[in-house]
């Protein structure tokens, strides 16, 4: 499994994926899920990837290719004049990509794949995308501005409550950071390190990708810090009368 | 899908389940999940089902069965001598009604069930298991004193940062009210009313199963209060330094 949350913020978007991938408990290994392309001063796109790696690592190399080569017939992702249609065409690549796996009459689902695509073109706003293994998508709007994909459960309540499109990266940091140890706590598919990338508004370049290592002093301040802070909340709370 | 709980405390048994059964989005129905048995002064026990509904009631009825008549060759499974027989007897009970109707060559898995059996017969201690489709089990031990079973992974973090066997029943009831909350507003196979049961160790009668009602203003109380508690404790945290 994997677990991938992009959010869209007033200031722009910030991405974090974790980098376990497994194929049965005994065969664990680290991958990075995240990936950045860009035309500097024109468009600038971010993808998470979660489900079957031969998939996502396909789709990325095509993605690549497409951009390398730029009097091939298909224009370059990046060409595009909206990130609708970004969108729209990296869906049709991953669509393809597990129609060709899918073909000699596997099953499509084996080697599905979920992918959020997050970026800006020049003159428009930065949008956001959650785009399905059939290759259709859908965008984050101004009620849920945020997308989870894989083992999305144990870390979507704090999302739920506690976040907020004004936030600071700061602070949406920190929220991520919560939401990703929640899950890390409690399933083994998921884990550290964490690759995270911000995007502001407007800078229309690829964001660098940072790292959360193991051995991250923030992130282990925090996961001490929420569990405690999470006791301290559960023992403020009112008291429940029990019916004898 | 269901959410269920029972607890393992030092003082005795908590047990909660929702009350939402479905097929579909549009065909949902209040059920009880909680059913109790019990042989004044010898032994009581609580069951909570997830799963198959057909299964479950069968099972459910089964039992009932057995208890009402003495004189049948399977002996009543409350005059079983540990709460491991009971665990046993109710776990072939479960695998035989599964293997009844998947006979004619239907999947299995469409008629699964989980179980959380607890309960105490005398002469012993308060016992906690978890039975499978598959009619085997296992036993909540001193590490992780309790089972989930439906859809647990919202309401599973909490749970791990802060149960504690030592907890009072009016705290261990705050819990499991967190609990659902965060699943309730996660899900919408889970919903109220919720019915709760508590088993104070040594009772040997059914503990009444009490209703949480869509209304109830604890619930109500403990749902805004958690919001306000996890927000504050997030802003709680420390500030996190973001590279440029």
């Amino acid at each position: 499994m994997t677990y991938c949350v992009a959010l869209k913020l007033e200031t722009g978007l910030l991405f974090m994926s974790d980098t376990r991938t497994n194929a049965g408990l005994d065969n664990i290994s680290t991958y990075r899920k995240m990936t950045t392309w860009s035309e500097p001063g024109e468009s600038a796109i971010t993808l998470l990837a979660a489900g079957n790696l031969a998939t996502t690592q396909a789709v990325i190399s095509l993605i690549d290719e497409r951009m390398k080569a730029p009097g091939d017939r298909s224009p370059s992702i990046l060409g595009l004049p909206s990130m609708f249609q970004i969108a729209r065409a990296v869906g049709e690549i991953l669509r393809g990509e597990i129609a060709r796996s899918a073909g000699e009459g596997q099953s499509a689902e084996a080697f599905g794949a979920t992918l959020i695509l997050g970026g800006q073109v020049r003159g428009s706003e930065p949008r956001l995308f959650m785009i399905y293994p059939e290759g259709n998508f859908i965008e984050a709007g101004a009620d849920t501005p945020w997308f989870q994909s894989g083992e999305v459960k144990y870390g979507r309540p704090i999302l739920v409550r506690a976040f907020d499109p004004a936030m600071s990266f700061e602070a949406a940091m920190k929220l991520l950071m919560v939401s990703f140890d929640s899950t890390i706590k409690a399933n083994l598919s998921v884990g550290l390190p964490l690759d995270y990338a911000l995007y502001p508004e407007g800078s229309l370049t690829a964001p660098p990708i940072r790292r959360v290592e193991v051995e991250d002093a923030d992130f282990a301040r925090l996961s001490t810090g929420w569990g405690d802070a999470l006791r301290a909340a559960f023992d403020s709370l009112p008291d429940v009368t029990l019916d004898d």
